[in-house]
């Protein structure tokens, strides 16, 4: 790569993701002396919290992403390159793309975590939701499952066409139940003349005894009770054995569906086998407190893909919050290694609440001790969502968005793209 | 298709393409006492005026296009249908689909036109611009330029990646070449570190002997200085003899180019053929004043797929404002046939002005003897654009996008999807 002669004396770090974890180090390496640069094969960075929206065509997707460029812009020592990392060769310190070859002083990895399925190939037939081109595939799927059943003559093909089973209770299948819900008894009702969309089944499948685990009991049943007013049947203590185009098949029972939505399993990006050290059964890079991995001082690992236990010897979770304390810990730690200071303490995930949404005027928040449910839980979700989005024009667009999807049930997206 | 016994003894009137045209004549008849069915093989109806903002990110695709279904909710006798039309039986009066056959009493055919290429086979080195589907493809083309612009360390490569070509001087084309002006001039150069933007070569060619022949040639000269003004290359008298994927050849001359755009040639959609009637040189069918095909009058043909003369002599222009005049007629026509009686009067054309626009500040408008140019233009484009669009929440968003814009440089949705 290209470089003036005295660009080529600063210390050159390389940041892998321009995730939460990835912009926060940029971030706070601004004005480090380091020459720093961010490759991702993505032009853009992702709101992930919001990507159920896009699924379910209540944002348009461009209100929940931004380039990664546009994000970093003021930082004049940043440069993003819009590569694909295919490894990294950490003797001699250089990061391999499709393109080229990258070098590096100081390396953050930063990849974070896509679906997984156990195995399974089921990836086509019950896509997840980790990225924009994930949130309109699923989409495409649900806008043109209610069109085919619009069509359709025949009532069997229509009840399996308005079946929508979602594997997972963790939150991201809550929220997605919760959304499609609405889309079906209340967006599309006064549009469809044939196939009443109120009519839909919503199922939500989850392998453990109870949804939403992380958080506290009481507030998993209020969401389960919240779910089935809403109509989403809960199915728990249930698990997957087979994934078919049009069906799903757990213990004896089999469930025909027209769209099948995964939200089960993570598992780490390769980025283990990349630096070429230990993962857990899930892909994560054990680190130590300082960030780094063991055995490489100058590779740190951060986010979703870092396993790291807390003070309380549960792990770190792998949240946007935490992934943004890893991002900024990194490029403080990079900073004082840079004057050749290390820092003094250890990394630590501090908790300011973990919080879910389930639909309209319905939502989960623990705050330490303080726990809300229902329309406060509801308001607080959305201004923290609102107050998190990167930029102004986002936090207008996005707050009215929901202004107009609250006051009509309209969602503003329902675009079936090709 | 099912029907209850009393809706069986409705005229059944299929509209074809969920265009200006076919909405306008679904909603004309409104009340009429017919079962309306429209069939569009997209679930939106797409405000092609503003599909290049889309093209150039400055609009998400959301903001343009509305489910066809949504548009029409209200009128609870129009059924709105995602299907793909293979043909028409006149004789047995039945629409054949992807799916099934559709019966109808009167038909009305509104499936407008898309690009032509002259008999070449340049659909994917040069895409045009007729779909929410075309824009996002050219979307990703034009912001993958400037990223592969920014990775490369060829500064030759790094010029052709920079050289955007456009084929077709009329307002699509004007529009395109002025927007990515502006994309590479004002909203790129503070994000890129490598490739300067601002390098990039913009060239408009039109075979023609000036751009924007439809108006008259003072307004045509300012568009072409104001193109230039903002950095555009305007080349008149050129035509295309190859396209290739890394260039394009006019005459002895090669431009070689990162991105290839057609705003040239239109070709109305094959209608003639599933009609089985005469078609003109680019596929239009001649109507009568009454927009029924001679010798089919159960078929009304409307939008860009109708060719009718004037009372001047001079074929009805293919703009929204002619598709959506002719939709009103042919849906009172048909009003007025099911009562028994006939149109008193043969459609007329009514031309309440043209417009186009160039980049910020600079539009140019025809309105009768009135000639608007430069701000003045701009801003009675802007509120007449906005005016038209279908509902009060694309007002705001499209008006709210735009001030961001043009306050900040900012385009807000430049994603490269895949």
């Amino acid at each position: 790569m290209q470089q003036s002669s005295a660009d080529s004396r600063k210390p050159r770090v390389v940041i892998i993701g321009g995730g939460f974890a990835g912009i926060a180090a940029a971030q706070a390496l601004a004005g480090s002396g380091a020459r720093i640069t961010i490759l991702d094969s993505n032009n853009h960075h992702c709101f992930q919290p919001l990507l159920y929206q896009v699924a379910t065509a209540a944002l348009a997707a461009p209100e929940v992403a931004w380039p990664i460029r546009h994000i970093v812009r003021r930082q004049k020592d940043v440069t993003v390159l819009m590569l694909t990392v295919e490894g990294v060769d950490t003797a001699r310190k250089v990061v391999k793309t499709d393109k080229c070859e990258i070098g590096y002083d100081v390396l953050v990895v930063a990849t974070g975590a896509t679906h997984s399925y156990f195995g399974h190939n089921w990836t086509n037939l019950a896509p997840g939701l980790k990225s924009i081109s994930d949130a309109t595939l699923i989409r495409r799927r649900l806008l043109l499952a209610f069109e085919r059943a619009e069509v359709s003559d025949d009532p069997i093909e229509r009840e399996r066409l308005l079946t929508f089973v979602i594997v997972g209770g963790g939150p991201t299948g809550v929220e997605l139940a919760g959304a499609i819900s609405e889309l079906a008894r209340r967006t599309l009702p006064p549009e469809f003349r044939r196939a009443d969309p109120r009519n839909a089944r919503i199922i939500l499948l989850e392998a453990g005894r109870r949804i939403l685990a992380g958080f506290p009991e009481r507030l998993s049943d209020y969401a389960r009770n919240s779910l089935e007013k809403n109509g989403v049947e809960v199915r728990t203590d249930t698990s997957v054995d087979q994934v078919f185009e049009d069906r799903i098949v757990t213990g004896d029972r089999e469930i025909r569906a027209g769209v099948i939505l995964w939200a089960a399993g993570v598992r780490a990006s390769p980025a283990a086998h990349w630096l070429g050290v230990e993962s857990d059964g899930t892909g994560r890079i054990a680190v130590g407190g300082d960030l780094t991995v063991p055995g490489l001082p100058d590779v740190y690992v951060i986010g979703d893909l870092a396993l790291l236990m807390d003070s309380n010897g549960a792990p770190v979770p792998a949240l946007a919050a935490s992934a943004k304390q890893m991002g900024t810990y990194a490029g403080h730690a990079i900073r004082l290694r840079l004057d050749g200071r290390s820092p003094k303490k250890s990394f630590r995930y501090r908790d300011y609440g973990t919080l879910a949404t389930i639909g309209r005027n319905s939502a989960i928040v623990k705050l330490g001790r303080l726990e809300l449910t229902g329309f406060p839980g509801w308001l607080f979700w959305s201004v923290v969502h609102i107050y998190f989005l990167v930029n102004l024009r986002s936090r207008i667009f996005v707050a009215m968005s929901w202004i107009a999807t609250y006051l009509t049930s309209n969602r503003g997206a329902r675009i079936i793209a090709r």
